[in-house]
């Protein structure tokens, strides 16, 4: 008689090849997601904001301009910085798929923030913009979070002030997220720019447009 | 005759103060959301996470142990460290309302992981996880990214590894992040957890259920 262990620890199955995750996860993307009415070349953004949210039905709430692509490899082209309105989607960029020398920028926590934001009336991540002027013209803005800055941002253009390149609209959340992106949508002023509409958005969607289109996808880089 | 200045500058009106975002966020949560097949002592916790993401159909997927909230609240009262699988959920993490001294770590940055992750022939994230073991025991625990490395904590539990106070389990995506929160779910340890089922999750509400089982609504706070 032989006495077996007992065992009655799971055995855990899963894929370890980060290679492997990334094909599947882009083909099971691409099979089930209806990108129909998004513009070939802009498929690989569609594709990671997909990935970056687990949801196949995005592609049905993102807006864009058409030059949105080009506006944005431009920028990356001459070292644009990327201004972030928050600390995670700072974080969630992948530094070194950047073109060297980028910059990617968060001022949110900044000393000077929270006493410019009582000064304004305004949230901190509104004032924090307030940081970026001197560098926003001709600079791609990624917005993860607050419908405030997204706000804010367009105040300044519309007061005439820099003009960034292209602005990347994801806030999230009930109260402004939507509004702030349909104004996004509506801007007179020509700026370029990429959204998912109403009240979906986060950071890791905002890390993820400026992730495809500095460098693509993972699978094809 | 008065000429009167050219004027197609929109103008923005929307909320700019954040005790009136927080409370008409959480109000719209609140009423919107269904929270009745979840326990009174979650809802702040369930609402903050839809706030997290936007998306009042979450709760639908929550699945937690009936010890999770307790658990984490012990935990944080001992001082245990947070451990988050991605820098994306630790900069989500509102520091300063976490007991004083709480330390939030990320390894997956740390110079060894990239030959750590070779070694064991499987993803940076999950090798991470390795560089947690000296405090793993009664720690808390956030995944809001990689599969893998919610896999691996259970791997290391398994093996009779130290075991953490709670684990939160949201890691976004296609391949592995279903099955990784149902082995959670499923974990035979009695490791009090919570986790949103399906492809949903990601650091925002990793980080959010973190900030909700330390602290509460800013609402209330």
């Amino acid at each position: 008689m032989t006495l077996l262990p007992a065992n009655d620890t799971p055995q855990y199955a899963y894929e370890t090849d980060p290679a492997a995750i990334y094909r599947q996860s882009f083909s099971i993307v691409r099979r089930e997601a209806d990108l129909s009415h998004i513009p070939d070349a802009l498929h690989p953004t569609a594709v990671r904001l997909i990935h970056s949210c687990g949801m196949t039905d995005l592609p049905q709430d993102l807006t864009w301009s058409d030059d949105v692509l080009e506006a944005a490899q431009s920028a990356f082209a001459k070292g644009a910085p990327v201004f972030c309105d928050v600390e995670m989607v700072a974080h969630g960029i992948i530094k070194n798929r950047l073109p060297e020398g980028s910059e990617v920028i968060c001022t949110l926590n900044d000393p000077s923030v929270h006493g410019l934001a009582s000064e304004l009336k305004t949230t901190r991540s509104a004032a924090a913009v307030e940081l970026w002027r001197d560098r926003l013209d001709g600079a791609i803005v990624a917005i993860g979070n607050a419908p405030t800055a997204l706000f804010h941002v367009l105040e300044v253009i519309a007061a005439g002030g820099p003009k960034p390149a292209v602005i990347l609209g994801f806030p999230v959340g009930f109260v402004g997220a939507a509004e702030s992106k349909d104004a996004l949508a509506a801007n007179p002023y020509s700026v370029p720019y990429l959204a998912v509409k109403g009240r979906r958005g986060g950071s890791a969607m905002a890390a993820a447009a400026v992730n495809a289109l500095a460098a693509g996808l993972p699978e094809e880089g």
